[in-house]
């Protein structure tokens, strides 16, 4: 399969792209590292990412940024921050892609515990974790050509465990193992419309 | 108590508004009717509503536009209006009211079974609805001076039927009974951080 991963240089991706390069072609995309680079919240950047490397199987989507705070000190603009980047730009990334990907192929985004069980500070990145979780689901029944869309959703990684931590109390980390075991089931397997929860 | 709906004349809020008006004190608000006037999209009517309606016990909200139409044509700008009005209305009348309601009071918000169950053409309602459960979860635990946030999520609502049941084909209508028990749950109740699924 030739494979595009957003943000494939990060805490995740580094760890999806190593295993999914032993045996699929991998291109990674970043904001400003990677083989190509892409905005998330500009719509003519993601059109353009898909014209510049065609014939894509698969878009794995392991970005957007969030904005935190405690909801008394959040502003509307804050949350339109997390709206663009993390919701809306995964979102124009299955709009746009639709007309790119071949048949059959498959998108996966990532969202994370925080839908379902937030802690302090993150209203934000949970409503949007929360929205992309309902788009998943009722996008995947209205997909045509076979093409098929999940989410991965990790609790707390290994990996950002020492920088994050302290922001999950009572968070087990969960293994890189089993952080790159859900995008495989999405990208390998053939499921979709599925909230791909790990925790 | 005194409380306001925000779409008191709609079809749920009709039901919920005479339900309470027989042991409460009811102040009805609308886009352009109602005893006081508010527009959810903007937060400058959501501030003076409030400042026009003070001593609140509850505040409940029956509204917000979405717009439907398939994924394959469904625009950037189409996801911003249900965005706009039903996501970002509701959370700023949350972020704004929270400065003025009474001590204990609560606020309680409505999506709907689409959520989890979208049907054909859903993809941006049901988004919001996914973003919405989120942020009521994630917000009720940051929530000063005991007050509380819940959503009531219904089903196909019986007086809703006649006009919208052939978008919900196979879905049984709720009766308007029970509609109005998830607004009473929350209002009368105790919880907090409740999705108040009516299906």
């Amino acid at each position: 399969m030739k494979i595009l991963i957003i943000g494939g240089n990060g805490t995740i991706g580094n760890k999806v792209t190593t295993e999914l390069k032993k045996r699929h072609e991998v291109v990674v995309a970043g904001r400003k590292s990677g083989d190509v680079n892409v905005d998330l919240a500009s719509e003519g950047s993601i059109e353009k990412m898909f014209q510049d490397v065609p014939n894509l199987d698969a878009v794995i989507s392991i970005a957007g940024a969030t904005k935190w705070g405690n909801f008394e000190d959040l502003t509307e603009e804050d949350f339109y921050i997390s709206i663009r980047n993390k919701l809306m730009g995964q979102v124009n990334l299955v709009r746009i892609g639709q007309r790119y990907l071949k048949d059959n192929g498959s998108f996966t985004l990532t969202t994370g515990i925080l839908g379902e069980d937030p802690v302090k500070g993150s209203v934000g990145a949970s409503m949007v974790n929360g929205g992309i979780h309902s788009f998943v689901i009722a996008t995947a029944r209205e997909l045509k050509r076979g093409l098929r869309i999940n989410v991965v959703a990790p609790g707390l990684v290994e990996d950002a465990a020492e920088r994050q931590g302290h922001l999950f109390p009572g968070h087990l980390p969960v293994t890189m193992k089993r952080t790159v075991s859900g995008y495989l089931r999405s990208v390998e397997g053939y499921v979709t419309g599925e909230v791909i929860r790990l925790y």
